[in-house]
């Protein structure tokens, strides 16, 4: 809910165009309505910028569309992540305006204009071809989140020269995320270049002996070099909500 | 190498006071001096605040002692981490200057006056007591970076009124690192409170199937609430310097 | 065998109505009758409530009907976990009295009238919409062993303010089972807010490193609230059942 | 927050005792303060029979006597877990009263006269004589909260007729703590036998592939007879812990 | 090589009928030519009873029957172990004489009658009926190796008494093969019950933290009975055939 | 329980010389008293050259000495495992007759003369000189039991040629006991070479990946080998004992 | 950057061609653009004999086909990695020239006639059947970096005499390369019987404990024979590459 | 024994200067006597170059001593890897011309003088100073086994500038072992730029989730270059001994 409906809503009764009754009955119908007031879900629909989010794994189409129905009522813009092609048609056919973006596998629903809520640009760093649709979701994320996003793709470290190629990239970033799978170094390599906070997620790429992931997971966590954190492996969502979060101007008290 | 001393070089090689023969000797005589010019070093010097760091385990005191004076002759702050008291009581005495925190088990030698580099307040968050070597590792290492840090220890979640009852420092904090060992349940817990980013630092802190740490790193990379980033275990320094870089005020181009 | 039919017999025996030969052959025919009389087992039947049980997975719909019809000769109530709706629709046609429910994935053929066995109220508490099947599975067996049940879901720890609300159920609970995926933190933040038993269950929820439940089953283990005691991943009928057990009224002697 | 006072709060606003942005601010800073908080605290200190506890593990025997000063001044009774013979004669010759169980490796310090608060006996079973230390930290643990305890020790599965022969202390059992290393089969063997629950503590007694209790844990979690929850690896207290509260009998409201 | 060899070559050497040069060529390219192993197959041939075995699992129909059709012109028995029943049809349809066992999931060519080549009875136990295809492929490897062979099926440790009622097969055999998933108690009760050999079967039945199988494996190693030695998981070949070599009566030289 | 009993007591039912309620009570009280369980030990004590054993790990030489005087009552023999000759020294001095075997790390009391029980010669196999101490054990341990035992030692799978040379060794024994750390390939050789049953014991021995005998223990349960069964890391003891079952010649009965 | 560059820099500045500000941005804007990265591919398409490779597993017939025909121009030689028969087919068609190898599950694109490249003969060794697609994938990527390749296959270690009947394979060898699941057991026996180096490759042949390769993995980490080195399970590209590298005649400069 | 000897005796035999009996006692005498002729070992022997090894860890001062002096009797080199100053001090002691080298915590007696036996050179390359004692091992293996040597240290990927101002060292190596802890990317970025083999070894160094190399580990057998292959956790004398293989100049047939 956003903060100018409360106000108004506050100035209704204060006109008294609405009644004490009403009023409450309104409140209390915003989501979590049994705790009196939605206390903390107000502070989150307080934040500008932060898109509702559904995780579309392990649900049908139908739950999907009926969640998002239920969500875009707010007003603000939608996010449906891991949710392939087949789901995703029908999910776009039953709820207007929402498109889908079949690299970063997510849905969106933009019903806010693109604000740039950012002091500078997040840059998504990725090392292979096949990092891509992970890359692409956190790109997507920070994107509806309110933050210019550049890309910076298949620079892996086994040909360093299409990384330091192309440093400007890195030295213009406010927050980097670097995604890689296999042998997970990019990050130690991207953070030693750069003096900006790097968010490191592991994929899933690899075969063999990289267990799904674990081994660029341990790599990263064990990251030479410093400023580098680290999200769940195959994570996209969480690092571009977590760059948004660290390149976000802070609101004016 | 600080860039104003580069800058008093050349200006004294533009007034004749230095030979180019003279200057490129004393470029050379950088660290890394056989790159001919240490770009990156250089580069790495030019930014405020980073403090030269030695990681103090598996070192003898007399190998800290030699890096160290090596380390301050460049005339910024040095922190050396990993360091027990026996080993520090030789490094006080050897390195004038040099003070040691017994609780965060590190050394510093500041010989620049702090001056705040941040946007905000850091904000070091511990779950129980035996986390908190770990928490004040990652406050003095965010301190001696230029960041004013302020704490909130022994809130971990099977007693959530310490922690609900300071909110207030939650909101205010422009960044917050979050150390727990054992279920790791906090971050979790804090991100779904504040839209700050959260760097989780699990510890080692537990027995049985705590197995050193990884209990609390899994929970933490699985953490449900978005914008949280994890580091390695116990490694408080790393939290410390990736909060520095994601709280710290861009330099003017 | 319900120790009612066995002191019937012995009654018969006492009046002449049964020959000692038909007694004896009865008590044979009793499952495991090569055990000369079932002692186990019959002390098993003594216990009121406890469902004749059928372990779904990996059985086919032939096999389920096969031993379904067989348990039920026993006139108790009857519970098979981990089954489809497909392999379920040719249970429940071909054992009458049998009806489906599909969120705890479990079939139920109640032919006693539920008594309330307990003291108080067995609470079923879950994180995520995710967890609900397991949750379901647990209430499920709670209830068909005699158990007032209550629910209450979606309370992650991310949106503490959703569980705070509802303490009052929490507080009136004799039995809490927490049902958690991800990093599994609800059980340590229940099991601080009251003193009473928490059955804790990892589900498999999750992606990445929370590798099929583990995480959240390591985090479970090492809840730092005490009073939490843990089942299998997943294992929401382990949890109903020992739930029942410590909920169960002592039969008197 | 009570819709009583949002009611107030929206009147007051009717009546313009209070402007809008009062109201918004006011909204806005209600989060969890409504929740009564301080009486958590407040609540486990009513709770009677519930002693303090120090988890010495890693504590200088200065800093316990210095916990357990604190702490002796409630007037409780106090348990120190995980302390060596050295560092416990300290701690019992600086805190008066306190007596060290050097089989649990525990100090007491018990204020308050012995008062049966439990519906029956807790027995404690355990499976090897290295085993006992955990079996005596989780019977002093449940005793020292109200409970009569009972014990049948080594009685492991290599020898079943140890068990089979004392069943009569099962049947008679309202709770059973069964505590076993190496391959973890005893509570699977009880919980077969008995319709109470079981709580089930692996221990990292053994060696080669028993992994520090690894073998036992999943043995446990894996216990094909229902009934059966788990704790962590060596957490006699938190066994004792969890059986007091499933012995407990419910205070009277 | 033997002795007698060299020194008809050192004697060749003295009486100048080999040059130095040779007879060091000679001595380079012994290797492993005396080993005799021109023999080893040779050896395997010759033992009664041993089958052709071909492990079916990941071969195509085609590739089995060409595989049984060499093997089967040595008229000797043929084993096909892990074969689905379609497949098993092609094999059995393509290879006169072969039958097909669906329960232990095994094709059977027996082309030389029965002989018993043991010196007393093999007893296959396991615990649930999910372990009925390991344990039947044990039984059916051992029996086509020569072996009389019994079966103790269904007898889990959370029901004691169906196992301890049966002692007279326990007494009775010469090896006994112990089947078991979950938790793997079984080969631990029935090694105290017994002074035979026991072979111990992990299966990869049960959920969640029974990862696959290694729970039960873990328990196995850890038996605490002695004599207990173990295979792979759900390896009842392996079993099977180990059985009928500690079995086996001895060739007389 | 026998059914006589059970007929005798319908038949005082019959006779209402027992009454419905006594009958009924008699029946519950039943379980396992007539199982003869109180036999078990006896029988134990009745196998001729079963030693006592005493697991001397984590034992004070204090409690061993109890012990073992204790066992030595019995008139068999004796034997403590895993014991350092500190300790050891003072066993032998405070029992009498008792020797220690330093490599073996074990203390024999041999109060029976040696007399020989199995069908042949029971050989220990290993691969180098760090897995002798596993290797005595497993030997001191047969041969205590009865056996004759040979050794073969320091043959490992990277100089196949000193394992070749001694094939008549291999091919002469009853059993074969193969100890081996590293990759532990030696009892797949073994196994391809023989025709008899294979115990594989892995060691510890190693560094790196070895991870503590895993990589062992994992490469002979894989064992490409038939007839290859395994016991616990370093658990030279249990496959002494299980060589010991399996070359013994059956009592008659 | 060469020092004479550095040298004209500072040459200017004091010629006052160049003024100190424009001397300390050209010193920062220096990074890595003097390293001469662009040559870097450059040398890559040097190497005679290095074919472009397509790792095809993941990426649609489509996809491929695309990288092909872009690769393809190049005029060299290229190779399709983990590439089923079905998307093969397409490949084929529609990249002419292309054949594929169904063993080696590759498609190969030869433009270059063969040139032997190398020392000596490449080999590839491996265990059993199952092996043999990863032997093949290796054998066929050292052909086609213009190595002679040979195969000694079928040769597992529970046969030994397979593998020393061909030792004059393994002696004539310039490089070798073993390929087993399982145990893993063959490069530590092959290794110990050449003088030359060899790559093991680990395969997730094996069911049960073998986890996908793990065990083969660790035992060959493991090898007790010198001069094995190890790449990832089932990676017999890599193998093959290597094996290229190692056997190659340097080029004269 | 070195041919040269052989051919010694062979050509005193023919000269009837020592009789067959004891040319044949004499070649008996060889290590491995017992199998009439030492073929393997022979072979070994004839290896130019190769030292004899002796893998100090675990092992007394004194057996050291007793096998170095064995060993040198045959007059080639020697090496004892993994030995600390102390056991080195008493070895050096008692075996004259052995020396000690304190970095790669080996002793190193050289009785033949230095004779480069390879194609070109090894490389040696570390990524911090903590790898420097495996680097070191790896260097002093290769020097002994006559390679020239160099070394590259203190090149890790968070300062890539370091490794790139030296890329002639790495264009003209013949092979090059990359030593790298924490996340081990170091091979991957050395691999991308040569075209020779390289042997990734990994380090113990690190914390916290490095898993005392397995991190690592794990990044090496993923490295996205080709060309690299992997030894065990600080298996310096590993890399070093193969790297030697791979250099070796071939002996003419």
């Amino acid at each position: 809910m956003d903060p100018a409906r409360i106000r108004a809503l506050l100035e209704r009764v204060a006109l008294r165009e609405l009644t004490v009754d009403d009023a409450l009955g309104e409140l209390r119908s915003l989501p979590y309505s049994e705790l009196g007031f939605a206390t903390v879900d107000h502070h989150r629909h307080l934040r500008r910028g932060f898109p509702e989010v559904v995780f579309g794994q392990g649900k049908t189409s139908q739950q999907i569309v009926a969640i998002l129905q239920e969500l875009a009522r707010g007003g603000g813009n939608c996010l449906v992540t891991r949710i392939d092609a087949e789901r995703a048609e029908t999910v776009c056919r039953s709820v207007a305006g929402t498109r889908y973006d079949p690299v970063a596998r997510a849905c969106v629903l933009e019903q806010q204009p693109f604000e740039d809520l950012g002091r500078g640009v997040v840059l998504i760093v990725c090392a292979g071809t096949s990092d891509v649709p992970v890359a692409e979701e956190a790109a997507l994320t920070a994107q509806i989140m309110g933050n210019r996003v550049e890309r910076l793709f298949d620079v892996g470290v086994a040909g360093l020269h299409r990384l330091l190629s192309r440093r400007e990239l890195l030295d213009a970033a406010e927050v980097i995320v670097v995604v890689a799978g296999m042998e997970g170094a990019l990050p130690s390599v991207v953070g030693g270049l750069v003096a900006r906070p790097v968010i490191a997620v592991p994929t899933s790429v690899g075969y063999g002996a990289s267990f799904g992931g674990i081994a660029a997971l341990l790599a990263m966590l064990n990251a030479c070099a410093s400023g580098v954190s680290v999200v769940n492996i195959d994570n996209g969502f969480g690092a571009g909500f977590s760059a948004a979060l660290m390149n976000r101007r802070r609101a004016t008290p």
